[in-house]
């Protein structure tokens, strides 16, 4: 077990140490939840200050031409530099779940012999969700929910993708990302990961992977703000043939012009919708050029080493960990199941220890390498010793439901 | 013609006066573009400061349970008050191109019978781009755009939505809501209602018009920011029949509840997809709570004089307005056509008059109540004139096109 001194010591001696002092961090709270909402980038309040006083206020309408209409583009091409894509193959617009029903829609039209989309049982439920939407609006399209296990075995010839996120929201399982790519283009179909666990959580090389597309979120690992744009990876070998289904003006080849009929613009153009989001842009776009300075192999072996730190205390405390021990195999954040894990996780809460609560039985500790520390870890690990052993947790207070759990 | 004494006298006794107080405007500018994008309310400022600093800064992921997770049917309630509608039959989400898919993707879904978009060509070029998008998403569905006079004999028993822009962008024409509505019921189709120039300009009655379907957007009118989320409305009547193919997590009926399976949320949640732009969503409620402020009427009443004193000037230089004179008939802009529209528009801008450029050959000059004065429109015109006279608009720094005009 690592003392708290042992945890000082290796603080003091972490490369990533000095970007702790460049995110918000509120006095008297140990946060682990940054893999559900990143914390403020302290220069996120600058950006902010000058999109809205400045290019708002002041240049006004002028910003779209000094701006505002590249940055889709222009974020985009930042976060291909952590996700291993071209900088023409990422772009940021809308939500998550917008961006998985557009690929999802695509990859259904592309060949009316493939009309399946393949995903997990107990993948995020937006995953799936929009999995529904999009199969109704494709027909003679379907999904096939398998375990996950089956995933490879389901496909079939007449699947058109296989949807499947990355690194597991509840377990941080992770899945193979190359194995599980080649895997499905031998049985012809697409993959379409959803990254929203592994973007700035671990290194990632969707182009080594021969992927195919990917989307993800912008404001958990990335720390660009509750609710902040997503964005939506295509693979260059696919620009020309997937088309929009969310076609809207600025996904026009001239937006501008004023046609009466669609012609989607080239490249990832094509994928935009609706006039973009700028506020929301400005914000993430701060969050991921905190990442552009720092090395994701560095933050990687640091998350394996907070994991470890954490599991041993959970072993120490009979917890039962329900991510994988082996690195290899999982994503940045640790859970552990337990019957009682709601009031846990509010007890924690009350003692400034923020992780989150996952349906029915998950508490859920994130490890972002960026802005925590070994010694978080080690305190975090003796409030919650603290809880368990002194049975606090069982309080009454600590059962109440929020509407966010 | 309004001299700039006459003007002084009608500002004094504005009752909207000190609402332009309340707005960031540039010195040096008139700013006759904010039924593009809206000027910056000062009180957005500490709002955003707000949102950022203490409720994601310090507050971190609490905040969805401390305003964030009902900020969408919040602010919903409150644009409903601008508009004639219940307050839980507006929500605020995604843009107005995603808002404009689902609900002409639900509308094709309701009668297997009525399985056309009917709607007039030259309309706002989104509208036609996402109508194509969505009848790609409906077996057997088309769209039929027609020329404006044509569009109600343009129903059949096929239809199954009108689309209409409510008062068109270029021209500032206005549909009549009352008449147009009744005329597609009296078809057996609904209607879908973009009011992007109208919520904001001028008093609006949704629910006395009967109308089904409206969507709009945040960042004209209601002064919400740049790429400020958009609203939708669904009446009440409507609520249990149509389903929104956008069917992500936070229109689950229990989003929390990481089920596998979609069940939409009941009433207007289940038009939700991904999580809530919290940034866009808190700049957007200082806009819509200044209006709600202010009166409507009083707007209305205000915009005409100020659409006669430029109409007018207009007249006085020779221009060809293609605004209807008839206020009943019009939003809240004015717009003439002029072979060297972008030209004039340019030159325009560079002595500080903001209006804009609408391809191929219209300047359109937004008439915004809260802010605009009689003096802006009368000095306007004065540098309009004497850009005419002098032709200085054909000096070739003015023919320079940018990425948005």
């Amino acid at each position: 077990m690592m003392t708290r001194e042992d945890a000082r010591a290796r603080d003091a001696a972490d490369p990533l140490r000095p970007f702790r002092a460049r995110f918000a961090l509120p006095e008297g709270v140990i946060y682990l939840d940054g893999n559900s909402l990143g914390p403020l980038p302290l220069s996120a309040v600058p950006a902010l200050a000058d999109c809205v006083e400045r290019q708002w206020g002041d240049r006004l309408i002028r910003s779209w031409n000094e701006g505002w209409i590249e940055a889709p583009r222009r974020l985009g091409g930042k976060i291909a530099r952590l996700i291993g894509a071209q900088a023409h193959e990422v772009i940021v617009a809308d939500s998550t779940s917008a961006n998985l029903f557009k690929a999802l829609v695509a990859a259904l039209n592309r060949d009316p012999a493939r009309r399946t989309i393949v995903s997990e049982l107990g993948n995020f439920h937006t995953d799936l969700h929009i999995a529904e939407g999009a199969i109704g609006c494709v027909p003679g399209a379907s999904l096939r929910a398998v375990p996950r296990e089956a995933v490879l075995d389901a496909l079939g010839s007449d699947t058109a993708v296989l949807l499947l996120t990355h690194v597991h929201y509840k377990t941080a399982e992770r899945f193979d990302l190359g194995a599980i790519t080649q895997g499905a283009h031998d049985a012809g179909a697409l993959v379409l990961w959803d990254f929203s666990h592994s973007a700035g959580a671990l290194p990632i090389d969707l182009n080594s992977a021969n992927a195919d597309l990917a989307v993800g979120c912008g404001y958990k690992y990335l720390n660009g703000g509750p609710g902040a744009p997503a964005w939506l990876f295509v693979a260059e070998r696919w620009h020309d043939t997937l088309g929009n289904p969310l076609s809207g003006w600025m996904g026009h080849a001239a937006p501008f012009a004023f046609e009466d009929r669609y012609r989607p613009a080239s490249g990832m153009d094509r994928w935009l919708t609706g006039t973009p989001p700028i506020l929301g842009l400005a914000a993430l776009e701060a969050g991921v050029d905190l990442w552009l300075e720092a090395s994701l192999d560095t933050a990687w072996a640091k998350s394996q080493a907070l994991f470890d730190t954490m599991a041993a205390i959970g072993d120490s405390l009979g917890l039962a960990c329900v991510s994988p021990r082996d690195a290899g195999r999982r994503g940045s954040h640790i859970s552990f199941r337990h019957p009682d894990a709601h009031a846990l996780c509010q007890a924690l809460i009350a003692r400034g220890v923020i992780g989150d609560f996952r349906a029915p039985d998950i508490l859920r500790l994130g490890l972002t390498p960026l802005y925590i520390g070994f010694e978080d870890i080690v305190r975090a690990g003796e409030i919650l010793a603290d809880i368990l052993q002194s049975g606090s947790y069982r309080a009454p207070i600590f059962s109440k439901r929020h509407a966010v759990t």
